[in-house]
């Protein structure tokens, strides 16, 4: 799918939003590319963001790919709009074993008030890359933003 | 619904597992009760886990739920059996503020294999407690440790 | 929870929605109780319902369970408000067996534009009720009916 | 993704449990394509099978990507396997009208008990074609038929 953005600033207002987002600097993600309705998110493995065996713990990894949709729907809404997760359901494909995972988030369905978004995430190792996490995901547009008063 | 744990020691598994955990010490999460079938884990509000608005991350309550799920699962489970996500579904009825969050997890289903959780992550703030987080998630339970390998 | 209705005619409003269900008389269900932010409908076995084993069709549980979350947010909205399935997740717990099924939706948290529900499917058996589904699901308010013409 | 089915009679397995799914029958959905890893089933607009503005129901549109999926999982399992579905996610992106309905399913992670498939509804009328359903499904592959007993 082709999007249009209506803000034609779209990619820097991204970037200045995911900037304010404290959680991508402690668990050390970095913002990849912003394109027109898809956003991808990167994180270097850590030993200290793990469950019991030693795999990146699957909230964690929801944590980028949750992220990597609410921006892609970010792309495409006003300049004035806020988004919030409203919901996201993730399958986990594998252990999130590997070095490097990537989180990639889509809009499937751009909408004024919600948006219906797909992501996943691959992991990278030598053995190659794998996709992990699949996850479909509906994002709320605030444009009055009473959604974050209460 | 009242469990009857297979393994008497099911509480020190719990506590054993949940601190290899180490996300939980790098959010600074405790695991508060653990009891046949439910489990419940604290994390006092931390500004360097949150999302653009200030409220703490939808991945990070998340990652809460989860292994709330996740360890109400195995509270069931055999003495040798890992507890795996095989997926959950989370909707965020409001913005995650307040001073400290508490996730429950509780098993509607166990199962030899699968099981199946419902969870919820409430907010508490100078304003009284608040629901924001309601969950439905599947957990795997593996004896061979097979799903662990790859 | 208790929910003090905007509309004091919620239920007559709810059972003139019901009876524009067609598919409803197609499959033999019928509405029940409708309480305020809650609503149960009934559904007898049938065996032109079912799937390869015998067993009601998971997508006939849902479609119960999905009108009952439906009608149960639709409660407690405006009178000329109409209600939307933006999305829902079902875990099925058992095989749908029994010789009847009650499918129960309740809300969780209303909005004026978006209420979450959860629901549950029981099935009705000489053995006595069992708990084959359970569903979390997100209903959205129209009240301009933008939504519905396109 | 390239498939290669265990079983090569896979195809007139699925036909041969799809004729089993008496629902099909009454809904009047039919099997178009089955392919490894992938099937397609086709149901022409009903208007006993509504909801109350006259669209598809949600839970019929579950109905047939539901099964789309379930034996999109089947054909890549052994010749003695069952399939149940564990859970599925379903978002509805746009009212369901039009002449027919095309649901397919494709597996995104074939696995010995577990699989997960994604899946789509395609809405057909004069005014061309429209996503109006995507699903994200776990299916189980049950060998022993256990989970069917009880």
């Amino acid at each position: 799918m082709v999007f249009q953005p209506e803000d034609p600033g779209f990619a820097d207002r991204v970037r200045r939003s995911f900037g304010l987002q404290t959680v991508m600097v402690t668990i050390g993600a970095e913002l990849r590319t912003v394109n027109p309705g898809s956003v991808e998110i990167v994180l270097p493995f850590r030993a200290d963001l793990c469950q019991q065996h030693g795999f990146l713990h699957a909230g964690i990894v929801a944590t980028l790919v949750d992220s990597a949709c609410g921006y892609a729907a970010l792309t495409l809404m006003s300049a004035e709009a806020a988004v919030l997760t409203v919901e996201f359901k993730a399958n986990f494909l594998a252990p999130a074993k590997g070095r490097e995972f990537i989180a990639r988030g889509r809009v499937v369905r751009p909408g004024k008030r919600i948006s219906v978004c797909t992501g996943e995430v691959l992991a990278f190792s030598d053995g190659g890359e794998k996709t992990i996490c699949l996850m479909q995901a509906t994002m709320a547009s605030l444009t009055d933003h009473d959604g974050l008063k209460d």
